[in-house]
């Protein structure tokens, strides 16, 4: 056992509901709550199986707190790998803060810190770590995209691969440090040629992963679209067109509550956040020769930009300018939808628009080709290079660790190349191991947990 | 069974959480959710028994939805007595609404409306309504000592001894209404001594139930308190005083929300309204008599009115136009207290004080005192006629009921003197009889089952 101590939160979201449920998880967790606990069944808590339920009464002296229900996980058969007791009570603020403190105050456990409950289930080895982290983005997720990325790294994803290439290499480095118990013979107990070809794979598999990185971290914390235009161009009558359609959308799905949509869109599962729209919103008096120019920033930020053009003033002239303007601040023309917008009052030229430029023809005001513009802002996600199924890196942790591990990758090659002796080599090898072994938390600090549960809720 | 449909909802808490449950009920909850949940015992959710938590994976189609612990229930050994099925899932709002809309989506479950499940406990005999009635509160209740009534509703409370004394009126009755088939001869089956005797009881136990109400009521709602003074009396500052060490007291309590305390304050488990104290913080310029008029309306709405006096100003003929006042708007001086403050510049000369007053010396700026007006606060609820331990009514539908059944006991009271015909006696018996069953639950409508479950959140 590697906690001797039992830890308690309330795992529920705060605030009243029809039920609340109080976590414990600890070796003396069954045992402790025990004496709180009648079942009405007249048995014993603490005799009774792992994975049962139990009605009764909560009690701390002589007074009920609440009839709960109590369910038993007994170790290592639970979510932390220790004795789990969930107390599923009546839902009122009063009755949840009552029965943590209640606990508490028997000095036989205390207070869970954020994400605890989850370190202590990777502590002991009941999850990895890019599972414990999955966990946090799991319960994080706000739409399908952030949802499966999130799901699939919780159920292994790709720290499974990295675990087994992980271990072939720690194999090959002993044989190569074995070598030097016999420096001066001219012997190698490890294939230089079996270590190229495991190089060779794991690169191949970091690089995926690398590449992977930008479009799972868009998925995860959303697509970045800046929406350009001049004043009156229609930014906000377009914008409106997109997320009110979200707004029925979200209002069909009842007795849920959710949070503002504000300058969020979802679209086929794939969150896109809209940067700067409060910009968007103010109307604008003062002449802009392009109108854009106030909005570079937000393009820089962008994955997407829309840039939106009246189509009744487009001329072949404003065109060229905007496309100097872009190149200009190195924004680059394939982030970029062109959209003309009043297309029912007025048609576009397509002469006048480069070819390296997507665009789009559509009328927000008359609500004219706005579903177009959503098929074009998924495809947009779609088309990177990362295809459905595979392994999406979307932790920036992960991603400077796998950075880092390729970097050392180039070096044991360069090492191998040059013919250098067993101990260099195994030097750089290690150094690949270790930063593999942050990835799937075979190496770990305290601090580098501490930062990752840190962020977790409380009661996970 | 009297439902076939299956209910869906969602009962924790609204938002995001470490874990939330959907619950769901319904002859086919088990054998319905078996579709959709594989779990990693490879066993078959409808075959597995009661009172059992499963590890596992919801999915729809192809596609995993989450991994969760599933917990069945069999009818009927269940909250609603049927079959019961809980999902405990990764608490995002995404997964809940996903899941939720899933399982609605296979047209083999409908979302729940507000108190569904606990409407299907009431019908289907698994609580008596004032239980059910009970269950709202204890979700809402504030403070310990609505929770105290709440609990002890929710576990039988008077509604048992009601049950049990409507049970012999309804015996009595029954004899009654069969001398009228005798009518004409001289027989009575049904003993009026007897009958005397349990409406003499029942007389008193309605009487306790009813006086009972004011007490119930405030400690369930919160007792109201108005503060009433002349500018610069202090009242702002008193107020501070009082609620700054509430603040203290709550933000002890780790790890829970809760929400603002700005105007109630919680003593002894028992919670206290401020009402009206927007106008206390308001500086007032304005001059005025007695400089609480303005407050007066407060005062009538409240079960203790504090009247808070200036030590170094507070003269005899003030204190005797102050009561004047009172007497004018019928606010009774047993419900006032008399706060003399900033006890530490002036004493006070207590033969001012009319006998009738309650009265304190403190100061708010130097905090002397204030735990003495808090005790006074509490004494204040303890010496109400109601002791601890006793019935306590503190539902309006009760009291309204109760009430009915008290006038109906007085006119069978008034037949029985009279030597009333049996029929007529036996009309007025029922309507006691009828009234009972209202609070029980043994008479009801769905009308009055309607507006009883509407009040109640979804999921519950």
């Amino acid at each position: 056992m590697l906690f001797t101590d039992t830890i308690a939160a309330i795992a529920t979201a705060p605030g009243a509901g029809a039920i609340a449920v109080i976590r414990l998880s600890g070796p003396d967790a069954i045992d402790f709550f025990s004496n709180y606990f009648s079942p009405y069944s007249k048995s014993i808590l603490s005799e009774l199986p792992s994975h049962t339920i139990h009605l009764g009464d909560v009690h701390f002296g002589d007074r009920v707190i609440d009839q709960a229900l109590v369910s038993i996980f007994r170790a290592p058969r639970s979510y932390t790998g220790e004795n789990v007791v969930e107390i599923s009570c009546h839902g009122s603020t009063y009755i949840q803060q009552t029965l943590l403190r209640e606990l508490v105050s028997t000095n036989r456990c205390r207070l869970a810190e954020p994400g605890e409950f989850t370190r202590r289930a990777f502590l002991n080895g009941k999850m990895s770590l890019t599972a414990a982290e999955a966990v946090a983005d799991l319960i994080a997720s706000e739409s399908e995209a952030a949802h499966e990325i999130a799901l699939r790294q919780m159920r292994g994803g790709f720290s499974n691969e990295l675990a087994q290439v992980r271990e072939q290499l720690i194999h090959l480095a002993s044989m190569i440090e074995l070598e030097l118990d016999f420096s001066g013979e001219d012997v190698s107990f490890a294939s230089r040629d079996e270590l190229k070809r495991l190089l060779t794979n794991l690169k191949a598999t970091l690089k995926t992963l690398l590449d992977s990185f930008a479009y799972g971290n868009a998925l995860k914390n959303g697509v970045g679209v800046a929406l350009l235009g001049a004043p009156n161009a229609g930014k906000s009558t377009l914008l409106n067109a997109l997320l009110n359609e979200e707004r029925a959308i979200v209002s069909e799905i009842a007795g849920t509550t959710r949070d503002t949509v504000e300058d969020r869109l979802t679209i086929a599962g794939v969150l896109f956040r809209f940067i700067d729209t409060a910009g968007i919103r103010e109307t604008n008096d003062r002449i802009e020769k392009l109108g854009i120019e106030r909005s570079i920033e937000s393009a820089k930020k962008a994955e997407i930009v829309l840039i939106l053009i009246d189509s009744q003033t487009a001329t072949s002239s404003y065109i060229n300018e905007l496309s100097a303007l872009l190149l200009k601040h190195t924004i680059d023309s394939n982030r970029c939808i062109l959209v003309f917008n009043k297309s029912d009052l007025s048609a576009i030229d397509h002469q006048i628009i480069p070819k390296e430029f997507e665009y789009i023809e559509l009328s927000a005001k008359e609500k004219i080709a706005i579903d177009q513009l959503r098929n074009r802002l998924t495809k947009r996600i779609q088309s990177g290079r990362v295809s459905t199924g595979s392994e999406v890196v979307s932790n920036t942790r992960h991603f400077q660790a796998l950075h880092l591990a390729l970097t050392e990758v180039f070096e044991v090659e360069k090492g191998l190349a040059a013919d250098l002796p067993s101990d260099l080599l195994a030097i750089s090898l290690r150094q690949v191991i270790y930063h593999l072994g942050e990835i799937t938390g075979a190496v770990s600090t305290d601090d580098l947990l501490g930062s990752i549960f840190s962020n977790f809720c409380i009661g996970k």
